[in-house]
């Protein structure tokens, strides 16, 4: 039974441009931690990001979702966690401040993942272990999947799921092997060009085979500078993704993203407002065969059924720490499944819990394990830090979700 | 220039089922206050619309904006508040928090609000006055087109402007005749069918000639009775409004909206999620030419221009206190004139401030002047309470935007 709740508002300072992109040019990074204590002194512990004004904001609206979880058997909760889902984030007064969206889904998403954290622990499993070992009944009865009945009904999902039973024990040699990290910190915004041109024969030299650099300079000529920097260090094998932050018009997007396309991107990442799903479908359909990615600052599962349906999206960043939590990430995740779109979560989490969701991914719904990102800034304030070798996630071994702070 | 700034947390309850619908059974109407003092002493006041529950964040979230303005004039804060506006919704750390919409933009809302209220007070105007005697090129400055450039430049948007000006003398004469109102409160949802039936008679004997009935009833018999009851009481001349407040999904949308046809509703409201602009785009499709109207829970003028894109809305209600305040309520309202599809605020304000908005709209925009949802339930908290005779909102003479509350 959960006993106590205790809300943190943790923020962390980051050095020398660390972080920065064309948007937010001086983040720090933080976060709004839920810990859930039960009545055998178990403690779970989960958070949402944000990039530090207003994080108390978040803590307040994670307050009042975990106030309604003082006396609830977490095995209980989570047995029908998609209810119990539905029904915190319609809490009829609250819901006004979103709906399903902003500082109060922020909320919702640490209060979550707290949950998920607690589940795990008192199971005494990590996290993608228990996920792996959930039935799709039991998993299915953890989501919500309020309006998507026009692309997945409770049935459809059920049966995607089933489909994918056969294969698991496949792919379960990933447990073994590790999932495949790409770097994001080689060429933050306010990185000199001769950091980004270092850091890339690092990244390369510690094993990553793909690696991301900021775009979306008012010059556009500093954004191509800079890209050809990394594709002439790296090499032409490794993969470069180039994130633009959402600083782009449509009009500017169209016109950058094609005198980019001459360093050969991966994807480009973000261009424009995280809104506008048909701007994103215009620019698609300009630059095609270059592809998109995007999801970040998308909040919730009905936003993203609009960017699948609109067929605008090659990859989907969706954030269990931005959206409503482990519960909807899995909900978004099975979308994703269902339209063919790889999952590569933006790790807001520093991928702390997104190494055990991407596991699950790969291992219960058969999605591609592509490459999960890696941001190594806030290593030494977990007390699990994430463990990166040549390039590649070690499979977490300790019980829960890896997100508790040395706090 | 602007000395002192006050934050007020406003709630007011309701009595005996007043304000609810299907989703919201038992709202607290309350207001995030902004209040902007300047140095002639002369208070400008705004504020953001919430039902109770988060309205502390909300007020958290306009005073970290308001402090910004601070030692500013508020001349030049308006000749340029489109920058101003920018700058506020983009500061680098709290946009993490959006962008763009829940508690944030709300924050935003109540201050940019505060500001053209006072404005006006120190003009010693009525705002709708202030506005229609601006220049085109002075309206375009107070707004923020960024993110609409792929339908709404500078460019468009100013020529849209100065080929309304021809009419204006002629729209004028609504000043004199006012704008006709109509009436929401016959049917909200908790309200028994005799009640029902008696509010239609009384709209009807006070002059309105058209209203509102809150739908989404778990049993959808219920909703095509009470549909029944105002189209029998009411006449076939009324306009009747159907208002689901997103409580179908879009199989269930689908399915009522073409059992409510036979009432022949003049829209059916927010009949699903207002994220799903899809789900909306199929909707429409499905029961033309039975029409839609949705806006209230849009946040921003980015998801106002995927819905005009898509065609599905036949109805625009942006309300100025969910938006980021009257200046992006004017942006909206231009994209829509674009379009071609009149804007019907809801009135998070209950008609205090889009009373003046609506006159701008028709005399400097040349929208339709179709009517102005009226909710009469704060009347006695205003300090000018707007007043409506015979169905007819009467022209505000009191210099400011009429937000001022008895607090």
């Amino acid at each position: 039974m959960i006993t106590k709740i205790l809300i943190d508002d943790a923020r962390f300072a980051l050095e020398n441009g660390a972080g920065s992109d064309a948007i937010h040019k001086d983040p720090t990074y933080s976060y709004a931690v839920t810990k859930l204590v039960d009545d055998s002194d178990i403690m779970g512990s989960g958070f949402a990001f944000t990039l530090g004004e207003g994080n108390d904001l978040v803590c307040k609206a994670a307050q009042f979702y975990a106030n309604k979880l003082i006396g609830k058997d977490i095995e209980e909760l989570m047995a029908n966690f998609g209810k119990v889902f539905n029904d915190l984030s319609n809490e009829q007064q609250f819901r006004w401040l979103g709906p399903h969206k902003g500082v109060v889904h922020l909320g919702l998403a640490s209060v979550t993942n707290a949950c998920y954290d607690l589940w795990a622990k008192k199971r005494k499993l990590p996290l993608w272990k228990l996920l792996i070992d959930l039935s799709p009944e039991q998993i299915l009865n953890t989501l919500d999947l309020s309006y998507l009945e026009d692309e997945l009904s409770r049935e459809q999902a059920l049966q995607l799921m089933q489909s994918q039973i056969a294969g698991k024990k496949e792919r379960e040699k990933i447990i073994e092997t590790g999932y495949t990290g790409y770097d994001t910190s080689i060429g933050w915004f306010n990185y000199p060009d001769e950091k980004v041109r270092e850091n890339c024969k690092k990244a390369v030299a510690e094993g990553f085979t793909a690696m991301k650099l900021k775009v979306g300079s008012t010059d556009s000529e500093r954004d191509i500078r800079r890209a050809n920097i990394v594709r002439e260090t790296a090499g032409e094998k490794v993969k470069v993704m180039l994130d633009a932050n959402q600083q782009w018009t449509l009009p500017q997007a169209i016109k950058i993203c094609k005198q980019l396309q001459s360093i050969n991107p991966y994807w480009i990442e973000e261009p424009t407002h995280p809104d506008d799903v048909l701007a994103h479908k215009t620019l698609a359909n300009a630059i095609a065969p270059t592809k998109l990615a995007l999801g970040e600052h998308v909040p919730n599962r009905i936003i993203f059924k609009n960017y699948l349906q609109a067929k605008c999206a090659d990859f989907i960043q969706v954030d269990a720490v931005r959206v409503g939590g482990v519960s909807e990430f899995i909900t978004v995740s099975l979308l994703c499944k269902k339209f063919g779109i790889p999952v590569v979560p933006h790790v807001g989490d520093m991928g702390q819990l997104h190494q055990h969701l991407v596991l699950f991914n790969h291992i219960s719904l058969g999605h591609e394990a592509l490459f999960l990102e890696h941001i190594p800034h806030l290593q030494k304030h977990f007390v699990h830090p994430a463990i990166i070798e040549n390039g590649v996630y070690k499979t977490p071994q300790e019980t829960g979700s890896s997100c508790d702070l040395k706090i």
